[in-house]
């Protein structure tokens, strides 16, 4: 798996035209490998003269793992006959994928070197709105009938399995395809010859339904150990699958989507080196023009307080302090809550245990981080330091405030991202950023609360 | 799978003492949904009680899937029988994660009813080092060797294969055990039964050493779309698989571990509402008090140029909206990076790529909100709410500080986390609150310098 290795080994044999030995060599190597050293290939007409020399199988699941720029120059280059023999490899739901992704012209010539069979499937993917669990199936696996003995489960599975993504889980469906059973290559293989799968099939089968999220299915998958979440339409009919390599690359990009809108970005699934300068300043620009703009509200509480800020101007120097002790407190919370509610550990019927659970961590959170920051403002800052502005009494303001804005950052960082939730909204969004600035204003408003009560202002 | 209707129903047969309609409906739910069910049911007797009426492979299923504290307690009520029987349908990986989390006494007492062979399996596992590969694997996999026919084949899966955890990826050694070869169930039904598993098995064959990181595994076995993992020792010789459904629990740990680490807490795998308020607390106030500590270096800062701002008291108002604004986009930056890292996407050798990337990026960021900003500051805060304090100077001020800092900030993002992974940190760890941290202090540093220069303060 050395990539260095590989790649001089294909350049060497290259220079030397040596084919049946390169061609012997690139064969050998796992697809997943073989994309990714192509994509480094800089030269155009050397990446498809290499690609050439796959073999129709190893090509179509070389081509499967390209990103879409390759996928489009590649596409160019081929032949229609070419382009044929690799689509013919291919399994539907990656050929509707591929198609998603292509400018009109490419998807229109993909659509003329494809089977009237295989373009009405695409069609049907297509149709699913996105991210639901219908775009990502595949309408390939094996259907058994409950009547069938294991004998006949195995020829079909013979005859029809080479093409199909999984043949380890068999479905049994009904004369109108309804799904009415399941069960596995491996239960096959420990069951008799002449025995009938009606009699040991699965009968409480679990399934999700085209039109749920594809994260949904994903856990599902996840959550039963399954190696495929079989997907069935409003009246139960079976209509494709979803296998578990691709469940694995959903829950990847999903966490991948939650964690760039925790940190206020508009998601995207453009690898970053892959996504454009200007590309990038979108995701980012609206969030913090949001943000910046939501500031306006601490801007006005300090111009408000100006004058007792000014009578007292050391309490100026531990804003930025609170602000970040507040923000870092409240994203904890929120952050820890969006992950639970994600995993689905923690649901809407939480809230009041949550909200208890987070005032009690934030008290004891706020009290020992309080008595820190005292100690430290009297011994090192007054003693060591010797700024002799920071008296006892604005110790105390400062470390009150640090109290109660943990409890109060604690309450909103867990509060919110429920909401965000029970009112249709994606929780993710409520995360630190969002949460800092609200946390930012009580912050402040408590600390000036205090000064002008203790310090008399 | 509506969890109050089950509940329900398990409830009305219980009271009524129906016990064969109770057996048939138990054994009927599938074994996630019933650890679910089963961990909701707080009466212990009546758990217990539910609990044996479950056939010994749906037992052992559901037992798995329980949280450590259900199981403890369950391996206390167990007689030494039951305990027994439910050991022996358990795969050898799941009776080694449960031996990890259970304290002494139970450990003694699983390990006295398992047989000797288990006992010798399970303290193999136990040696690796935790969050190997090691650690994760399953002794049991199905081995072939290489002159079988695949008639042979399928005899063997069918002598062994019970009690296998996955029988579809069937591994081809040598008589010193060596990894030679790998095929599969498909391939196997696919070919002739006199053919020869030599001839058509793939030996291109990509492992993972036992001393590997779980997520090294976890991610290849994601990347290859494998079903399995073969897990191989120094010697290349087969020693386990960590199989699909682990590497998924795999996958979403590590990224819980992930998020939470850029939210500032330390990691733990406690489900949330398990967690006691101590614990919460334990995990979040280090980062809280580190972080609180070095914001001294924000207070110094400010107090050394008291009296400059004190001068031009209207520059304090914006403090916190510079604070918040190169945080965000600082976080931002410093995410979207331990993303890439973790995803593989970027490596150590593209440090200069992404750092002329985010000096753009930063840029256009930088200059966007900067003139959003400026009219803000012109239109609505001065003209509008009619703050005569903010005149053109000091728009001019606030805003080149944006841009700076903005820029300073996606550097700083950018490249601690690289920088983390170089020296064998861990990126994540480098995520906002400490990027903050240190944003803060330059943004600062910065503001106050233009104010000097261009106010003349």
């Amino acid at each position: 798996m050395d990539f260095e290795e590989m790649k001089e080994r294909i350049d060497c044999l290259y220079e030397e035209r040596n084919l049946t030995e390169l061609k012997n060599y690139l064969n050998d190597i796992n697809f997943a490998d073989m994309a990714q050293l192509l994509e480094n290939v800089s030269d155009e007409r050397k990446r498809i003269f290499l690609f050439r020399l796959l073999t129709k199988e190893n090509a179509a699941d070389t081509f499967v793992e390209f990103d879409a720029d390759t996928q489009e120059k590649l596409i160019h280059a081929f032949s229609d006959n070419e382009l044929r023999e690799v689509l013919d490899e291919m399994y539907i739901d990656d050929t509707a994928d591929i198609v998603e992704e292509m400018p009109a012209s490419v998807v229109k010539r993909i659509l003329k070197n494809t089977d009237r069979e295989t373009r009405e499937a695409i069609n049907t993917i297509l149709k699913y709105p996105e991210d639901s669990a219908g775009s990502i199936m595949t309408p390939e696996f094996i259907d058994l009938k409950k009547d069938m003995t294991v004998e006949d489960a195995f020829k079909r599975i013979r005859r029809t399995g080479l093409d199909k993504e999984t043949i380890y889980t068999c479905y049994v469906t009904d004369a109108s395809r309804h799904l009415i059973g399941v069960t596995t290559v491996k239960e096959l293989l420990l069951n008799d010859y002449e025995d009938i799968i009606e009699d040991f099939m699965e009968t409480n089968v679990i399934s999700i339904n085209t039109l749920d999220d594809q994260e949904t299915a994903s856990n599902a998958l996840s959550k039963y150990d399954f190696l495929a979440m079989p997907v069935v339409d409003m009246e139960n009919r079976l209509v494709g699958i979803i296998t578990v390599d691709d469940a694995i690359d959903v829950i990847q990009e999903e966490n991948t989507e939650d964690i760039q809108k925790m940190a206020a970005i508009t998601p995207t699934d453009t690898p970053y080196l892959k996504t454009g300068v200007l590309e990038t300043w979108k995701k980012r620009i609206p969030w913090l023009l949001l943000l910046m703009i939501s500031a306006t509200i601490t801007s006005q509480i300090l111009t408000t307080f100006q004058n007792k800020l000014a009578a007292a101007s050391v309490l100026v120097a531990f804003i930025p302090m609170l602000m970040d002790t507040g923000g870092n407190s409240g994203g904890q919370a929120s952050v820890t809550i969006i992950r639970s509610l994600s995993l689905g550990e923690i649901g809407l019927k939480d809230i009041f245990k949550v909200i208890w659970k987070e005032i009690r961590v934030g008290f004891i959170c706020g009290a020992s981080l309080g008595i820190v920051c005292f100690a430290k403002l009297m011994l090192f800052d007054r003693i060591v330091l010797g700024n002799s502005a920071i008296s006892l009494s604005v110790s105390v303001v400062v470390c009150l405030t640090i109290l109660f804005e943990i409890v109060a950052a604690k309450i909103i960082g867990c509060t919110l991202p429920i909401i965000a939730k029970k009112i249709g909204f994606d929780p993710a969004v409520m995360a630190s950023p969002f949460i800092t600035t609200i946390v930012d204003a009580i912050s402040l408003l408590v600390y000036i609360a205090f000064a002008v009560a203790i310090l008399r202002i």
